[in-house]
């Protein structure tokens, strides 16, 4: 396929290098900042652009930019009068965000978390479609599974949804790690120590109802260590308020009858 | 070395299994509950007791017991003029808490979650120890690195920040899995879906800090997202809640000078 690719960010990046592993042409790349087009550009041997405008016609245009952004890159693309199909690769805009943008349209929702430098697997990355009519989703079914054997068809709602739980898991996790950080720094105790308990943690959910993994002091109503845990945060008011909110998440979710 | 193991719970049944298939002897096995007791001793092949006067002197007792219990369980070990080394296995409990146990005494604290019906790969363990005297750190030292290449010699305070952040970081992200499980069986969605982003989130803080991996609505301050999660979650204000919380936290460390 003949593919643009509207953005240059992290989800941009790896979808552009995994689609042209494939072997398929990156025609161009736009990016409102020349450079970070350029850089992309240079890797997936396209041609970097700064304004849409300048696309050429090809059979896929791919919108990888913010979600606030989208509508205005759908507006766009409309007064181009464009007729390849249009996706974006949000997990929580509508579908309908880009109904003007070309008679067909679509969604490509790659459910993984991607960062620069952090290569991704494909294979391990659930692809979440929707399509403007039957055949739209048909091809963009036949574009999914040579990246990845894990393709769904949901709707603008489920993919929503998934795309919230995931916000709940995955982002507000990361935001956990951090704070552990954070607070062992100021200990003088190393990170590193936690990571194996990190990752196992993760790697038991995958087999297991992680409600039926949770261990810790509120699962088992230590009220000893709580409060012990509570005082040892009293010098950081906010984080102990963080600690007191899970915790008592927690107690309560394995307390309902 | 002649073991004997004091509590029947999910630390207790990993230990004994690691160390009894190094070849070490497990001589008995006490908890209150004599069933418990029971289906751990026969695994190891050790006699399962009731009562800790029916202790027999060995070389090792290893109290895996829950925190508050620790305290009592030393001072019945006090009565029974134990000479062995007497070590307990908890991240927040002081090793003062078991100086009267014995003469000799010490921690033995495995940084890891553990669960009943999944496995662990002891070597993937961080093990963290004390000792009263410096031949009891040294013999405690021989017998950890046995189970694990990762040993660190702890103090009481570094070993409560740690199994504080431990919480923070592990305890608290399984609830978050928990409620994204949840939120989405309310929704009709499977979080199986979820369970390659869960790991990778885990994967990439193995090799990068954390706070450079956060993705999501909040760290690129989408405000349309953030408020359309909110108004998804409108029905359910302790989630809700639990929302705005984390997302602030995101936003404001992120956004430290």
């Amino acid at each position: 396929m003949k593919i643009s690719l509207i953005g240059s960010g992290n989800v941009a990046t790896h979808l552009a290098c995994a689609l042209y592993d494939l072997k398929h042409q990156i025609v161009q790349v736009y990016s409102p900042n020349c450079q970070n087009a350029q850089l992309l550009a240079q890797r997936v041997k396209a041609q970097p652009i700064d304004q849409l405008k300048k696309l050429q016609p090809t059979d896929l245009y791919l919108i990888a930019v913010k979600d606030s952004a989208i509508g205005e890159v759908a507006k766009q693309l409309a007064s181009l009068n464009i007729d390849g199909l249009v996706v974006h690769t949000s997990g929580s805009t509508a579908l309908d965000a880009i109904k003007h943008s070309s008679p067909y349209y679509g969604v490509f929702y790659p459910l993984q978390t991607f960062s620069k430098g952090k290569a991704v697997d494909f294979a391990q990355v659930p692809l979440l479609l929707e399509g403007s009519h039957a055949e739209v989703l048909q091809q963009l079914d036949i574009l999914a599974r040579q990246l990845s054997p894990q393709v769904y068809h949901y709707s603008t709602q489920q993919r929503r949804s998934l795309h919230l739980a995931a916000v709940i898991a995955c982002n507000f996790s990361n935001y956990l790690y951090s704070v552990a950080d954070g607070y062992l720094t100021g200990q003088g105790v190393e990170f590193d120590l936690l990571k194996p308990l990190i990752l196992e943690t993760a790697a038991k959910v995958q087999e297991h109802a992680p409600i039926e993994m949770q261990t810790g002091p509120a699962v088992r109503q230590d009220q000893g260590i709580l409060d012990m845990h509570r005082h040892m945060l009293d010098s950081q008011p906010q984080l102990q308020q963080l600690y007191q909110l899970l915790s008592a998440g927690i107690m309560q979710l394995h307390t309902k009858p």
